[in-house]
């Protein structure tokens, strides 16, 4: 395979230097933008936008300061306005062939033409691999990106001589250091490479420099250990998920479809976007689908505010509508309201000017992890397509690297447009200098990637892996099975080493009932030698209604509700012993009541299973994080354990119109009735909300398929069921 | 005038009782509902929608139960819904002709009056005067207003033994019982009485009874003593504003425009809506006006998700519009969503399905309060007409009787569209079980009304008048003075007897600078013997940056702040010591920074000023009250003392686009400068924010209006400002 491409692209390469190509468009597209640019519609609207912003920095004075800063400061500041600069006057050049766009990029490039060659490595350098304008090379790498589209814009306006000053001055020096002489970063399968490679190829495409293209494609050996080729093998699953999960899988998009777009625009006999069944389309298209209501899943160490009307996937979107003509695509590029001055983005304008776009087909959708796309896997369960449905993420994944959080089998919920079981994603403010200077607070390694600030198991009071990344990068859950149909929508998968000789299974199912019922189940069994203390944690948005557990307030004073690995950063509210058979709490969250109840465990000789109401805020003086709360379950238990739980969605609050429905929870009785069952083949958990309406949850032993059959007998009533589960009423 | 008005109304008598006119429209307009109904466009969307609703109600059978449970019981519930089916059936019998609405409302109100008679009072009686379909009488009047449009609408369809029956047993009877057997609601000037006045007049036209009309209007004894005039001359204030403040004035609003609407369609020449220069019409524009992007200022006993949105407003609006024909209330309605089957409905429908729409007027505003205007006010000032203007109320109001709170010169301030220093409301869900009952929850009187939960003075942790209501109904704030223009708009009240022995004086400006510098300057001036503790807190949305106050965060335990008058209710979060000139405290809301900044008095031999930050959820062991927070400045004083503070808005935190700008104050420096005038006329604020640009806000010690000049002079330059405040440059 790699021996194969290597050949076509020998073969290629004295094809594609001769077309009048440039670097994004085919000559048909750049004609069809110069005239949008002169009619009616979103395109010449933006295009009037960029043409203001830019006629008024050319009567500004060139600025190119001598690299001093550190990333957020000024100098660093002024080249990342330099790029996006070079680049937006590139666009108007090649929209308008007006001289004075293309002298803009050309004085602007002869400044750093001659800087550049005398600049040693940036004084602000770090830990990180250095850069010479930027004090990492990372940016380095962007601002060749950019510059590069500007460059290429505008090149066939320049003198060779000119030409010449530019491409010796900088392009040259600046793609040998980022390639030859920064191999450990160029080399590398991670996106700081992609941002390398994809910086040096494009370069090659507008300097005619195969070379530089085939070593972006298959690494400075172009023996294909490194390069572009092998992160499109290695940094996505077969379903297109990114291993960091969707904030970073958004950042690192963006190079990754420039030079893509780049090389499908120069050669496409490459066939790029079809390379790996289309991985990079559903690179895209699953960025897209890791999001609710417009917003990422804020899973793993991910900003909460970012979602799918960034930048990189304003890219994505407009190539892949271009590669595709998927019409669902203009429904989310109409949501980023973001035009690009590109023979993509035109096509994209056009597209919804002409309102031809359709609701977007969100899913119900496992997105396997890992190369092979089976080491564990993000479930995402949706209702439908609505913006209001309800979305319940199961996050079956592994690790995630030094991202990743420690929340094996954790699980959050949508409904009504919002978070309503969370996770608490990233402690960081984003830029704000006052937090730590914008970084990562401590806190975040802290309290947000421990496994108390997720919704699932904590044992002990300990994290998973011990809180060691490097151990869970190891280990992955396995996801056992999958099933959707129109009522029950379930996954279970199993986490074995997160602990030293326990194990967990996790069965999590949606269940949106003909009746008009709506409830998550979820069965958690834990398999456990000797004692142990249990905590579930339910992290919730909405404002406590009600308990049926007699919670003991902690009404003068409060206390941290432990000393390390999280609990340290929690006030315990209150506590109550639960006496009933089932433990209940009810909270609203906006118009919609829910009701969490977990079945309780009676233990003679034992200490009962106990009910916390805890908030974030204990052992925090700068209030680095937000004052969320959760409620846990917790038991001391001795062996095995299953913490059966339901999140039922009911009712209505209507201030407005000064009506309350269904406040409280319907569900009379929860349980296990496996017990009942003639044989051990299936697992039955038994809900009822009404004396004649009992739902049967039934989950197969041994299933694997759905066309598996399974026999089993309750009350002496036979039953018989295909594939893994199913949904009965009794 | 009481009398003129009886005169009038006598002359009236005979006229309006020979008019074929129906309650709520003229002929003409039902003519043109009947075509509407054929048509297309909004008016005739919602008859469809309304029509399929009573066609199913058709189907059902009668339900007509013997009164048994008190509010948000079984037949209370039912009751309400009776009376909405045959006010809605009979307005499809108007628009249609179609005899089976008529028979609806026929038939139900047989029922009605088959029971009626033999009802004694409510089983269900409590200390509310009682009703007998009702367990109090205000629900009584209620179904008596709406039924009576659906009889109304249907008695020409019927023969005159089912009317004689109709209104034999049900009208005649009811209206007795809420008129001369009530005498003191019915003569109450109080909205309870404006419902029973409304139905007993409303019935009166139907009926064609004007002696009922003539006691509604002017009282049992027709002396003007009690009755609808009265209400109007004495329930608001003459801007329109209502005692109790937005949330209740929503409430009231219904029975004041139904029973207007009728007066005006019957008897024109009554000019109701001129009354007391058009205080129905400034009733209704106030209630609008008292509302930030929707929803109504929380103050008092509010429930902060009404809105513009009621029902109560959609008919307010509606009759507005056609007396006044404001485009401005179009843009309301359209708001609104809802569409009224009445004549004035089909107005606007059609209205706005023209497009005939603009944006409603808000503007800065004074609010007087009491009959005269006089008794303090609720000062509005607002940014311009944007929905995410900002907007700065000032509470200068009087007590508020009942659901008045203890917070004389409190103020709340929006911005983006959301409430950025807030009142709490109350504490109270609305007709959620689990929480009392849905009725105001202990904790609203314990907390919600005290003075802490606000954003003025507290003396000695002790609330205004002690917290007493009766003692605050006695006393009203006096607004000094009132000024808008274009950078600056402020506001100066006095508030002497909230305690004994002290008075204080707020003056509140908010400025929008020509240079685009945002912020609030706040002068608290305390007039205080002997020493006291003097805390001001301020109640703010959005996550802590930053203080440069040094806080001892309460990190692994933390304790309530007080015992009493709400400070119970607070956890002490973290104090700190102001060693600094100013003490300031930087949040995010949203995308926006606000950093409160209040200047440090140093004191010798005392303690020195404190920051405290505080979070709701003290002794609170059923999670009343919603977590919120505060900042407290405190200082132990002795004598006078002025709290000198800035709330700025500043900087922009964009998560999508990864940039932040500004967020930290711009504020350099904030002092009181009136020791550097050569003479005592005025009190000179200084705001440095960049070494070139001070604001020096100058407020004159005895001007009185716009006319009036001072003169000063700052070191060694002299200054002449006209009225009462002025901004300057230094």
């Amino acid at each position: 395979m790699k021996l194969a491409n290597t050949l076509l692209s020998v073969f290629l390469l004295s094809s594609f230097a001769c077309s009048a190509q440039h670097l994004l468009e085919t000559p048909e597209q750049i004609e069809a933008m110069q005239m949008a640019a002169k009619s009616d519609g979103s395109f010449a609207d933006e295009f009037e936008a960029r043409k203001a912003k830019i006629d008024l920095a050319l009567t500004q004075k060139l600025n190119v300061p001598l690299p001093a800063d550190a990333g957020g400061g000024y100098t660093h500041e002024v080249h990342k306005r330099n790029y996006a600069t070079m680049r937006d006057a590139g666009r108007l050049y090649l929209i308008t062939n007006e001289q004075k766009y293309a002298n803009l990029v050309r004085d602007m490039l002869f400044e750093y033409a001659e800087m550049y060659p005398t600049l040693p490595l940036h004084p602000q350098q770090k830990e990180q691999s250095p850069g010479k304008l930027f004090w990492q090379s990372l940016n380095e790498a962007v601002w060749l990106v950019y510059t590069i589209q500007g460059y290429d814009a505008v090149k066939d306006a320049l003198t060779t001589e000119e030409r010449n000053t530019i491409e010796n001055g900088v392009f040259i020096p600046m793609v040998r250091y980022l390639s030859e002489e920064s191999p450990q970063t160029f080399d590398k399968i991670h996106n700081h490479g992609t941002w390398a490679v994809a910086g040096v190829g494009m370069a090659g495409y507008v300097l005619d420099k195969p070379e530089w293209v085939e070593k972006s494609l298959y690494g400075l050996d172009k023996s294909g250990k490194g390069g572009f080729m092998r992160q499109l093998d290695e940094l996505f699953s077969p379903q297109g998920y990114y291993n960091e999960g969707p904030y970073y899988q958004r950042y690192a998009l963006m190079p990754f479809v420039l030079f893509a777009k780049a090389i499908d625009v120069n050669e496409p006999e490459r066939k790029i976007f079809e390379y790996r069944d289309e991985v990079l389309l559903k690179a895209i298209t699953t960025t897209i689908e890791l999001s609710y209501n417009g917003l990422f899943f804020g899973i793993n160490d991910a900003i909460k505010d970012k979602g799918i009307d960034t930048l990189e996937l304003v890219h994505g979107v407009t190539i892949a509508y271009n590669k595709t003509a998927e019409k669902g695509l203009l429904s989310i590029a109409k949501k980023q309201n973001q035009v690009l001055l590109t023979g993509d983005g035109l096509a994209v304008a056009n597209a919804i000017d002409d309102g031809l776009e359709v609701v977007y087909p969100f899913d119900s959708k496992v997105f396997g992890d890992g190369i092979s796309g089976k080491e564990g896997a993000l479930v995402v369960l949706r209702e439908n397509q609505d913006t209001a449905h309800q979305t319940l993420v199961f996050k079956a994944t592994s690790q995630g690297l030094g991202h990743g959080h420690f929340d094996k089998l954790h699980w959050i919920f949508y409904n009504q447009g919002e978070e309503v079981v969370y996770d608490y994603g990233a402690a960081r403010f984003l830029n704000v200098e006052a937090k730590y200077g914008g970084h990562y607070l401590p806190e975040n390694n802290a309290y947000a990637k421990q496994t108390i600030a997720h919704n699932t198991l904590v044992v002990d009071e300990i994290s998973h892996f011990n809180g060691k990344t490097s151990v869970g990068n190891q280990y992955h859950p396995d996801v056992l099975f999958t099933e959707f149909d129109e009522e029950l929508q379930i996954s279970s998968a199993r986490m074995e080493n997160a602990y030293d000789n326990l194990a967990f299974t996790r069965t999590q199912a949606l269940v949106n009932s003909k009746e008009g019922f709506v409830f998550l189940i979820d069965i958690l069994d834990v398999e456990a030698e000797g004692e142990h203390q249990l905590d579930v944690p339910v992290h919730f948005n909405g404002q406590f209604i009600d308990s049926n557990v007699g919670l003991q307030g902690q009404t003068q004073s409060q206390s941290a509700l432990g000393s390390n690995n999280g609990y340290q950063y929690l006030w315990l509210q209150a506590k109550g012993e639960v006496e009933q058979d089932l433990a209940r709490v009810t909270w609203l969250k906006d118009n919609t009541f829910y009701t969490h109840t977990t079945v309780a465990k009676k233990q003679n000789n034992r200490k009962p299973q106990e009910l916390l109401m805890v908030r974030i805020g204990a052992n925090d003086p700068n209030f680095n994080l937000i004052a969320k709360q959760a409620l846990i379950n917790r038991i001391h238990s001795s062996g095995n354990h299953q913490f059966l739980s339901m999140l039922e969605v009911h009712g209505e609050y209507n201030g407005s119109r000064e009506f309350t429905i269904n406040s409280k929870s319907q569900l009379q009785s929860l349980e296990n009735i496996s017990h009942l069952s003639s044989n051990k083949t299936v697992t039955l958990v038994k809900a009822t909300f009404a004396p004649e309406l009992s739902f049967v949850l039934a989950i197969a032993s041994s299933a694997s398929d759905e066309n598996t059959e399974t026999e089993f007998s309750v009350e002496g009533k036979e039953y018989e069921m295909k594939g893994n589960a199913h949904l009965f009423r009794l």
